[in-house]
């Protein structure tokens, strides 16, 4: 309806496929979509490039973003920083991009609070059989970041209300199709729509 | 996410193009949706079918059925009443069926009142001067009928914003599209999907 842009926040479990989610949204929509890179202090994990998947930061350089206002977010998750910078998705907004937010729970409910128009979606896998399987099953880590991430899931699961929409992630194709359905279901809502109506309303006493 | 059937209300100006609409959903969706038939007091317009169109009853049959409890809602418009019948809805949505009531803004906030969950979609025409072409052009009714039906259009321009979403009918096939993709992604909305959330969050927590 209107074509004013969305700033959409996507969240889900560790292992719920949010990053396979927003690579497809952007491959298949790129007109429409714009993904915000997330700053960070964790290592980078091999194949993972500066600038793409995230902003490697140091602590220091870090907490200097923080003091200068220049994160939207941040929050703090398994010992490390992760932010989103703020002149990326004030511009993109305003280039008309719907603009993707890929974070944790607190950076989505810090988002909400500043643009009470965002959009909140989270992502599950099917079942809590399948999520756990994926919290546990990638192999790559120590067994104490694995306890970390059981019990940052079950934080997740108790916000999982304070979203807008859930999505489950049972087949990747489905779910960047429903997540694009939703997002642009949501430029109809009478609420984002004010304008319009308000137009229309006036055309139609006129001639009454 | 859900697959619980939603009832939807899809109410416009007259000339809006909610017949096509309709139309062009069951034909494209045919197991998806089921279009409640309403009942009238009005007289058939050439070609229309008895329990196609509308269910067409004399005043009395009609006042008998408000009476008995047979109508989900019913309101006067243009010197007729307009009702829908309650059977139909209450099985299809017990099939499984998305329920499609295309009816005026009175009976949508009565349906709004019965089942809360119900989701309301106004359609209009792109702007207010397409409207007045398409309020006064039908060229086969009488100035009377013609003064009525813009005063109804100014009562619902009035009601809009008690809607949930606002549907441009510029183009049919895009307008049949955007109502599919806003009901079903309705589906997703988390207050709709408490059950799944419960489930998912205790058996994150069984394993955390």
């Amino acid at each position: 309806m209107n074509d004013r842009a969305l700033l959409t926040v996507i969240s889900g479990f560790a292992g719920s496929g949010k990053g396979s989610a927003m690579k497809g949204l952007l491959e298949k929509y790129p007109d429409t979509y714009a993904l915000s890179v997330s700053a960070t202090t964790r290592a980078p994990r091999p194949g993972e490039v500066d600038g793409r998947e995230y902003f490697f930061l140091s602590d220091e350089a870090f907490e200097e973003k923080i003091r200068a206002g220049e994160l939207l977010e941040h929050a703090g998750y398994v010992g490390h920083y992760y932010g989103t910078p703020r002149a990326y998705v004030e511009e993109n907004l305003a280039k008309g991009k719907d603009v993707l937010l890929e974070i944790e729970i607190q950076g989505a409910l810090q988002i909400k609070k500043k643009f009470p128009s965002a959009c909140l979606l989270f992502l599950t896998p099917p079942n809590a059989d399948e999520l756990k399987r994926r919290l546990i099953g990638r192999g790559t880590e120590d067994e104490e970041t694995v306890k970390k991430r059981l019990s940052r899931a079950a934080e997740e699961a108790d916000g999982m209300e304070q979203y807008d929409y859930l999505v489950v992630n049972d087949n990747l194709e489905d779910c960047v199709e429903t997540i694009h359905r939703i997002i642009q279901s949501e430029k109809n809502k009478v609420s984002r729509c004010l304008d319009e109506i308000q137009s229309i309303r006036e055309g139609v006493h006129a001639f009454s």
